[in-house]
């Protein structure tokens, strides 16, 4: 086999373990906790349904494929708990490691390619990765919030907490944290968020 | 909320119980059963990167979401295995029943997009369409192969079956066809297909 395809099939057959990296997010339906892949998956799908929402003109197939691979740095790095403080401290440097190594696999033109993309939605300033966060803050908090905001109990998290990060799901839409302020102020209410 | 964003929302939250929807296949390094969500991910990347061995001109942003809701119908009408004769024969009428209710939570216009990129899919004509099952036939023969074919093993599969399905791959990627030739013939060496 030639060695471009023979690389390509060796990350694909790499980023299989993505699922197995579990998140602090669980299933709707009081569900099991999910995983990367699935993630990536759900915000993908997402992001082509509500792109009507973005505050900017977004090239969709662009923001599609940043979701799709925002994660895979988590195969070495672990997931990073969004209100886990500790962790947060060395997340870039853990993820930066595993960003070499895992897109290393890939034939080099296709290895710059996707560091360009993850790097562009880590740095949060294109209108494409600005809605892309977006989806990774909404998607987390619409499970939780069927589950009537259980995730948030189990770890004891407080409104400010949420609001610091979901502040910036603005930047990619100002409809779409329109509906997480809702389902904030709902979760205070309940009791679920301190 | 205005009543297109409600139904958006209602649908993004339905499709998380594609998370619940398990396969034949199992993830590498001899894991548990892979479930539809996280195939569907893996099949959009693998598009995206083996996007340049498609026989035809390819719109890859449209085999991308293809390959993300092609399986969203088996939330109601579960998983079909790709050699369980019985199952196939009763497959077409549930998945034609799931698609009506699923993609009807959905505002008008989207469900009569991604129903015809669901139908697309299926009548399996167009470059898209070829490609999108490529995936659909490499990702899980990929998977089985790290696991020297265990999949196989378990069901007691022929080589003449697995031949059936695949030849189909050659009208997406005749390179591709030629690696899942490659891995056929492996395994019927190494004694795990009949």
């Amino acid at each position: 086999m030639e060695e471009r395809l023979e690389k390509q099939l060796a990350f694909a057959l790499e980023i299989d373990k993505e699922k197995n990296i579990f998140r602090q997010t669980s299933l709707s339906g009081h569900g099991r906790k999910e995983n990367d892949a699935e993630h990536a998956w759900h915000m993908a799908i997402m992001a082509y349904l509500l792109r009507e929402y973005a505050n900017e003109k977004v090239d969709i197939a662009k923001v599609m494929l940043m979701c799709l691979i925002h994660d895979i740095v988590e195969i070495d790095a672990g997931d990073t708990y969004a209100y886990d403080d500790k962790s947060l401290q060395t997340q870039k440097e853990r993820e930066e490691c595993a960003k070499e190594r895992i897109f290393s696999l890939l034939p080099d033109d296709q290895k710059q390619e996707l560091v360009a993309l993850f790097d562009e939605f880590e740095e949060y300033q294109t209108p494409e990765a600005k809605f892309a966060h977006a989806m990774d803050n909404l998607q987390p908090i619409m499970l939780n919030n069927s589950n009537g905001g259980s995730d948030w109990m189990e770890h004891g998290v407080s409104a400010e907490k949420v609001y610091g990060r979901q502040r910036k799901t603005r930047l990619g839409s100002e409809k779409l944290f329109e509906v997480i302020d809702c389902i904030i102020q709902e979760n205070i209410k309940r009791g679920s968020l301190k």
